[in-house]
């Protein structure tokens, strides 16, 4: 299963660091993928979507990629809870694909713009898909698990609740 | 950017000709992903969540990855509509992976039972990860794009309004 570059985003981060850790953290500032010239006709009535999902390859990148399946993100680990890969959206996996939901500005030529940047400079895009509210948004309210418990213990920490 | 199979979605579909096309379309059926043994580790506390992202690879199969990069899905053809393959959701794409939201039932050792069912028997996946509120759902009422119109026309097909 090989899979190809369909483009790149270009962001004005370069560390990973300094890189909100999810696009709806970040929702306001754009970014673009340039999509590879021979694929552009593939972006015909995407405009018509307000949000798109991007895939993104974040394996290349030693300092994502490193670490055993079940490493625990660093925003878990003082909450003493452990977390498999694949109840994470982090990029320590087995495969190491990015999912992101981004807001969609503009489609110009191969220039894809968007609103909602948790990329840094040069992540290679392998796929994008319209966000369509019939397949990709639950009826019902839905339990974040850990990542709920995690925001609220965070918020705890920031007021000096917890130690 | 070579991709692993991480586990195998179990069906009753044996054909693509009658598979459901979207998880939300058949969203009561269930179904199961059977994880590789060694990654059962990385489905730990994902069964805090409601919903998961269960991330496809298509293209194996002959029959959803053939045609060209811009062929237009059956229920557009005769809307005369002409949509770029990632302005759609189908198996044709240049990287044939496919991303459906289903509902968790349950996750007992390496087995991840799921409601929500467009897969054919024996459909490999590459990645699983939880379904996030606060990350996957906008703030604000989304268009649909061509979907929208495909599906008022459908009806009115099957009402007879059109020809």
């Amino acid at each position: 299963m090989e899979l190809r570059t369909i483009g790149v985003v270009h962001t004005t981060y370069t560390e990973h660091r300094s890189t909100p850790q999810q696009a709806s953290l970040n929702a306001e500032e754009s970014a673009w993928v340039e999509v590879d010239d021979d694929l552009a006709d593939g972006l015909e009535a995407l405009e018509e979507f307000d949000y798109v999902w991007l895939i993104t390859w974040l394996g290349d990148d030693a300092v994502r990629s490193e670490g055993p399946l079940s490493e625990v993100p660093d925003l878990v680990a003082h909450l003493d809870l452990s977390v498999g890969s694949f109840a994470t959206r982090g990029p320590f996996r087995p495969t190491p694909l990015g999912l992101h939901l981004v807001e969609l500005v503009s489609v110009v030529g191969s220039r894809v713009t968007f609103r909602g940047v948790d990329m840094v400079e040069g992540t290679v895009v392998v796929d994008i898909k319209p966000y369509v509210k019939e397949f990709d948004r639950p009826d019902q309210d839905t339990r974040s698990g850990w990542y709920a418990k995690a925001a609220l213990a965070e918020v705890a920490k920031q007021r000096g609740i917890l130690a």
